[in-house]
């Protein structure tokens, strides 16, 4: 069995998130690549070295600077907040390693260019964590599209709604810190319905949005961990500085329309990834919160019973499904990083870039940006401006 | 033209449905027997002379023995409560009228059978209401069963669930006293599973049930409209006399196993009509509460796509479609008993039985008899010995 | 009982659906003025003849203008094809009639605002047909949002999907020319959407659109009736001068943000006239094809138990539900011009004017023009500036 | 941090399950008793070689006499075939061992409650695996129930509905041989639905049911791989010897009326897991194929916004939610097992019995036994009859 040696920058949602994945993927996939959970990164050495006992790592260390250098490393995984993906990412590629970098791969469209130059420059081999790719669901739409079930594709529409900001109270946490996160609802949930409709789709030509932060001051945090942070009372408040909210219309380069809206005042949805897709010959609609459904419809049924039927992505036609339990047993949220590995792993072996990788990371934020100067402007942008 | 004379006896909550089924046959299906609404028959002289003007009947009488004996009516439409449909019945037959009866036919099976002897004896027509059979989405469910698409039948599970008798302080209404209204949620709610089952499965050859009446007292009403009524504050009480909710098990003679409830202690369920229908080939499942809708499951989909979808029997594939809206546009409730008289005036012109008849209303009785033989005697009892 | 004399014009899918509602407005709202369905109009003798006939109205003629001449006619009801709506409304004001005109009041929002000053200017009164206010799922939202139940209003989003045109044998019907129906799903769909908005949101501030007629030649029809159409083989073709699909995205004057789309070209879906409003304290969720529920999600649920709940409005707490069947029994398309005409007849006893009347009829013209605009532009149009 | 060394007997469906919650465990609930994965158990050298490397475990072994002789063995997990269950379990409870043991517990009564008197007479834990009582959804119903919030109890009926037997040519696996299974859908899946009654009602006090062999004559396996097996054309054919479907109905002890089917016949559902609550006060709906929802309804919510609402157990009010990911984030059907070894380990730290244990197995085996029993005589079965 052939080992990859993983470095790991991040231990808060996202790295317990790889390190099951890591963890899980030997068990459910075992002719994989074997993940070896060598070496945790994180600044303070006490919750780092907690983490490393918890997720089940060898070691852990304080200085990611030093990780990249040691030769027992061959892959960094990079799931920190986003101002140091870009910095992380060009080290660790000058030092040879693979990278795996979470979403969004940095603040701007220019620095993310300049991850991929470095990644390609280095031949190393780089994708990016855009996991919802994974969900059996929609890979299932992938294939149906790709099969021409759908035939031309008229219309992509697309929601990522949640409600944890609804809340005044919510504290001002880095996510809703410019600097550090780059952008509110747009980056962390838009980037998403962005990359499946990239997946799903195509090329999308012309962009035209708005967006809205609904509640400019929140109450500073004194302590946070994942999403979660803990505010005292009388607490001084700070400004907001990402969008609450942005929605924009778009062209896709094949014709078909789109309609994307993210944002995190959508009460009463907690997760609602959802899109759904229109064809001449069929329709698909998928909702994360229940993502082991997908909603097909097909033209060509009987004209007596038409309608879309609920397919349960669980039986042995559908992806991933051999290594899972049998059909009707649903998986949830963390088996698409588990996927995303395995991509990741069969990439490696393969000697081929894995997918999404980081032309895909830099393609969502053309469009994130595309769509910012468009509300900058108030116009219409055209991907080819930016 | 062809018109039909009708005598009407009742007008509470089905005298309200029938009337408004003649009144929008004309409008909707043109080329009907135009059902001329005659006469309209009640005890109470004032409320039966305002119901014959809200409903647009030409008269009014308030002695349905002088009904019957008009030569101008031909056909009698019997809604009153459940103790008067056998004399009404028979009396109507020997007089040559055509019969439309509310089910259940009668409080008991031998009243039913004297009541199709006096109908066949006379040789009118004859039917009995069990309108949901005429529900597009139920006649779907019907046609696929008829052309073989769901193969074998192994399953028929129905429920018919209400909540309107959890609240302990509704009032001992005349549906809860046996002597008028023959049985509570059995003969109610559990008739019109039954003559589903028959409809679309076939004959049941053997049963077993069980009932309870969960609330044993109720105050005494001080006035009764339809199916609500007022209680006064400290009402004395009456012993209800009726199952709240009887639940049994079947074996149908083609081999299909069946399960049925009817209950109306099932809080949260306003009117939840619903069956479920397995077979070697195919599935369907029905829900009176979205009742335009069919679940239909294929098995012949392709693997990848397999799945309940959900029909929305609107679009021209489906029965009566052409009279109504376009496709999405639904109807409701009251559409069952315009398609029921459709059926009345179809088969009078074509001088054959409507379906469903006093032969299916028989049927019908036999089962709920057996059903509480097999309660009284706490063993399975087959058909042929009631 | 008091009684108006109706004078209708146009006989074909929503001459049925008025002349139904006038017809049962009696049975099931008794107490309401009684509308007499005196004359029937439209161009051919023989079919208009037929349409009486079976529609039952008293009288037809073929010449509106004479039509509203006559003393004995009280309110004319226009479903004639779009372009003729303002010159009867015109010429019916100007000799007193009361008007209810379908919607879109005019091809231009020049054209509809003559038609509210020629009705303001006449005294009369007016509505327009914007019936989907009066699904009493959709009421319920109304009042939730009026007692302030789902807080300060975030979102609004809504879709009409349809698929009716995704055959690209489907021919040149009258409404896809512009000349004939102003617009295609824009004016036909979005229009109610539009008027959804301003009913439970209130004034839109600015919009941003874009349009796309997928398929731009059909064959031409060589017959039609209501929305169907009959093609012969090797038709000629003729050019789609309308929209297919057109989205926007909108502010309103409240701060909230808008997403529309109107489709006919959402395969899969017959009718979905649907939307979503989110609140700081609740959301609601409705769908035509499911017309009879809302679904609610209320924040001051016991944190165990948040969801949204699928209400059924047909419980006595809902609008109109002391008209119809018990708990549970739905109603369908046709039940929402049932109570439009009672809101109309309630106005005209009242001396008020009806809700919604061709002040709203203005104002849905308004936005539409104003997205128009935004799709010529290429940017953001203020209402103002229409 | 305390650990207890697990030894596992059998490697295939389940054995794979518990193998990942083992593994799971310490990564998601850190301060759980650490489950040492010490040595797993088969008969056939290769493939517990190869399952120990696969699942990761310490060492494999292929004589279960000799591992439960070992000292550094702390537990015994048993899920090999439901035949050697009581001759593993007294074995192991003889040397102290305490004993988790798949469900069904043994092939009968007798044999249960002999291991029951087994482990109780050694002092060790016992727990057995009915994982679904810890889908949190379903800890939600139980909390509500208990509560108060849904009132008394009218109703329970619940399903558990697969159909991977419809196929006529799916093979005669060890789960179709009573000899092996003990029984079929009755032992299999009936058990699960007989022990969520026992946790959510209480004792029932008598039953009364029928079952059926559709499929009488199966092909004769050639391989056998957990659910799966394989058939060679023109293979000879066997008699299955347990139920395809069994039904009953059952009086709880609290005068609760229930409904119960089981089936592996019943198109279109994989895994159909099912079950309706209706109380006084409120009702509950649980459907395994939507694990992390339950509808819930509660009388007390105002009367116009009465529903069912889906309320998505993933939220820090629900079960387990601390361990895994944000709100909206899904978990699937592992996670049952993941979260039934957090009780084990918690019960063994806290030295009490974990729930559910052996008593909880022979109550439900009472009941399994009850109904065969009243299939058999044709009659109702008191609970104490047997």
């Amino acid at each position: 069995m052939e080992t990859i040696n993983i470095g790991m920058i991040g231990y808060k949602f996202m790295g317990k998130a790889h390190s099951h994945a890591y963890r899980d993927l030997p068990l459910f996939f075992p002719t994989c690549i074997h993940p070896q959970m060598k070496v945790i990164c994180g600044r303070d050495t006490n919750s780092v070295a907690e983490a490393a006992k918890q997720f089940g790592w060898d070691e852990y260390m304080t200085d990611w600077k030093r990780l990249i250098q040691r030769d027992d490393i061959d892959l960094i995984d990079i799931n920190a907040p986003s101002d140091v993906h870009k910095e992380i990412t060009i080290a660790a590629a000058q030092t040879g390693k693979h990278v795996f970098c979470e979403k969004p791969l940095a603040l701007t469209l220019k620095d993310s260019k300049e991850m991929l130059d470095a990644v390609e420059a280095a031949g190393v081999k780089h994708m990016v964590g855009f996991n919802y790719r994974f969900a059996p669901a929609v890979m299932l739409a992938k294939k149906l599209i790709d099969e021409g079930q759908l035939g031309e594709i008229y219309h992509f529409r697309a929601w990522f709604l949640q409600d944890w900001l609804v809340d005044p109270n919510f504290p001002l946490a880095w996510r809703l810190q410019k600097d550090i996160a780059g952008s509110g609802s747009h980056g962390d949930l838009g980037a998403h319905l962005i990359d499946l409709a990239h997946y799903l789709i195509g090329d999308i030509h012309e962009v035209m949005g708005m967006n809205k932060t609904f509640i400019k001051e929140r109450p500073l945090p004194t302590n946070m961990t994942g999403l979660t942070a803990s505010v005292s009372e009388n607490a001084e408040k700070g400004e907001v500085t990402v969008d609450d909210a942005t929605l924009f219309l778009a062209r896709f380069a094949n014709g078909a329309l789109g309609s994307f809206e993210a944002t995190r005042f959508a009460t009463g949805h907690r997760c609602t990834n959802s899109f759904e897709i229109n064809g001449s010959k069929g329709s698909v609609i998928f909702d994360f919160e229940r993502m082991n459904e997908l909603q097909v419809y097909l033209s060509s049924d009987r004209d007596d019973v038409q309608g879309f039927r609920r397919v349960l992505a669980t039986d042995p036609a559908h992806a991933f499904s051999e290594a899972w339990w049998p059909p009707g047993h649903t998986i949830g949220y963390e088996h698409t990083f588990i996927h995303e590995m395995v991509e990741l792993m069969n990439a490696i072996r393969e000697d081929r870039q894995p997918v999404p990788n980081f032309h895909d990371g830099v393609k969502c934020q053309e469009v994130l940006e595309a769509v910012d100067l468009s509300i900058e402007k108030r116009q219409w942008i055209q991907l080819s401006e930016v």
